[in-house]
């Protein structure tokens, strides 16, 4: 990405002529102006921050990778990684998601740490990024256990210091960004995908005009299908508490639900009867919502299980909407009648 | 209340001049109606609702008794009803939160228990009522669990069946109404009285523009400070999943915080800068706001025990209203600086 060119604008008050009239690559503007000029503009970065189009010099000699792109990029980027990392470098990823496919749901964090040999957690909480680079108060949630006394671990050169929670915390607890440090890592990297599945019902609800009780019974229902999903399927680590207590849990949940793209989108597709297609066009560019195929992934997932009836909120949200997908809406009844229950139910 | 008259106005469409020309007792038009034209007006009641003002009447050989009245006026009805009551009667209340005392927090339901001398639980939900009476989708918990084998058990007749979770399912589930039965009383009064102290946090945190990351981590520390004031003082009978999984804790405390009086009176004191009384005094009609006093009387409780710093949330709620509240505005240098951790202190 920082291999792209960027031409900066004359109204930038760092705006030189002599050195700005022409396109520059954009980790160079960075590195000059500390500021990512292209996609954070206005927001001032520690000069300690540097940017680089070269990832294997990135990752060279460091301890600590953190993972922050979009997940598309993901298994790209571990190829480019894959033999350049410290053998005893460990990784967080804060990559929002998880991989559902019918044969089995997999974190993202599993896939870098199974790529590059490493171990590596996850960050996730409330934490609309904007609002974190204006240094508004926010939480988050990261979640990191790596197996006691691997090879690897023995491995590490005695100058460095075991890395823990502590070292986590300092690294990235900040008095405008707090930090809690779990272990549960799947029910972290859960918690970011599910709740855009509630947030798709939450916007259908408020589309409607069902009501603030409504909304607030879908949340809550949905709350205890994201608990029931990890705990059904990730049984050895996730917590109820990842859930209902954390920042990845229900503080995420509830900031998705108030004002997130998913709700805003699916609210949109009620209000204006259009498809999702239409309305991503229309809100996002063209780009895909998360929550729409997180639904449907999750969905193929449970069905080859026989488990959709277990899970009947993530089961009515995907039906919802996969009639629009597929352009069915004018076969489906149920989309005009009012549901009694309340339940979004196609 | 229904011994108050009303002037049914003439647009009402079963206004009848020959009868409803002069002043009605209230009652009377609701029993006429099976509507409560002064109170609940446009929604049609079922007609086996029968409104009385004679309370001593309304209990007489009732075996379930229903509180559900402004929580003000809870003495005085019991003063009513005492000696009237079946024995072997049973009650839930509907009264929204808890008295607390620098001596200790009572139960509305133990208040109505102790005085009639009967067992009482207790019903609390994310229930806005003018939602709740146009059948809109709404979910509700109820607590309820009578000691086995009291002396008054033994009294009941035989033809009347065992008062148990399926009957006030029986009673109070609806299609759009739907009712969770547990066992944990305080935990469900609890948290209709806590969360309007959240509420406020919410308010203040929207009228400084913090931000959705800043409002949801408020929610999230005040879900935990709910739950550790249960667990503390309530420690044989609390549960965590109260707070944390059904509809009297998260979901309750969601729509408090989406849109509720507290949060929205919490907020027009910081846009606007007024205090506290000329809010109520505009917005409510000289109401009190529930929210304001249960900080007050929680924070009193908090300070006499020295726990005031094991609630930092529900310290500061209360330090930032009091100063409003004593006049101390400008004698508080905090109100003007900005909280880099986001907490609502003064």
């Amino acid at each position: 990405m920082f291999e792209e060119t960027y031409l900066l604008p004359s109204s930038h008050a760092s705006y030189d002529p002599t050195k700005h009239s022409q396109l520059i690559k954009l980790s160079q503007l960075i590195n000059e102006l500390n500021e990512n000029v292209k996609y954070l503009p206005g927001i001032r970065l520690p000069s300690n921050i540097l940017a680089t189009p070269d990832i294997t010099n990135a990752v060279k000699d460091a301890t600590i990778l953190v993972f922050s792109v979009p997940h598309q990029f993901v298994s790209k980027i571990c190829d480019q990684i894959q033999g350049h990392n410290l053998p005893y470098a460990k990784a967080i990823s804060c990559i929002k998601g998880v991989e559902v496919s019918p044969e089995g749901v997999s974190l993202f964090s599993d896939v870098i740490g199974r790529r590059l040999g490493i171990y590596c957690g996850a960050l996730s909480g409330a934490n609309i990024a904007n609002e974190v680079a204006q240094e508004k108060f926010s939480e988050t949630t990261i979640a990191y256990q790596p197996p006691k006394e691997t090879p690897e671990e023995q491995e590490i050169p005695k100058e460095y210091p075991p890395i823990d929670h502590a070292t986590f915390k300092t690294l990235f607890h900040r008095p405008y960004f707090h930090v809690r440090c779990i272990s549960d890592v799947a029910g972290v990297s859960l918690g970011g995908a599910l709740k855009n599945i509630v947030a798709l019902a939450a916007g259908f609800s408020d589309g409607r005009g069902w009501g603030d009780n409504a909304k607030a019974s879908i949340m809550r229902v949905g709350l205890l299908e994201m608990r029931k999903f990890g705990k059904m399927f990730f049984a050895d680590t996730c917590r109820t508490s990842t859930f209902t207590e954390e920042s990845c849990g229900v503080a995420d949940l509830i900031t998705s639900c108030n004002g997130g793209r998913n709700h805003k989108c699916a609210k949109m597709m009620v209000t204006t009867g259009k498809k999702i297609e239409e309305i991503e066009e229309e809100v996002l560019d063209g780009q895909k919502l998360q929550g729409t195929s997180t639904a449907k992934e999750v969905n193929e997932f449970l069905k080859m299980r026989g488990l959709e009836g277990e899970f009947p909120l993530f089961t009515a949200v995907y039906s919802r909407f996969s009639c629009r997908v597929r352009g069915r809406r004018n076969a489906n009844p149920c989309l005009y009648s009012r549901d009694p229950q309340g339940r979004v139910h196609c």
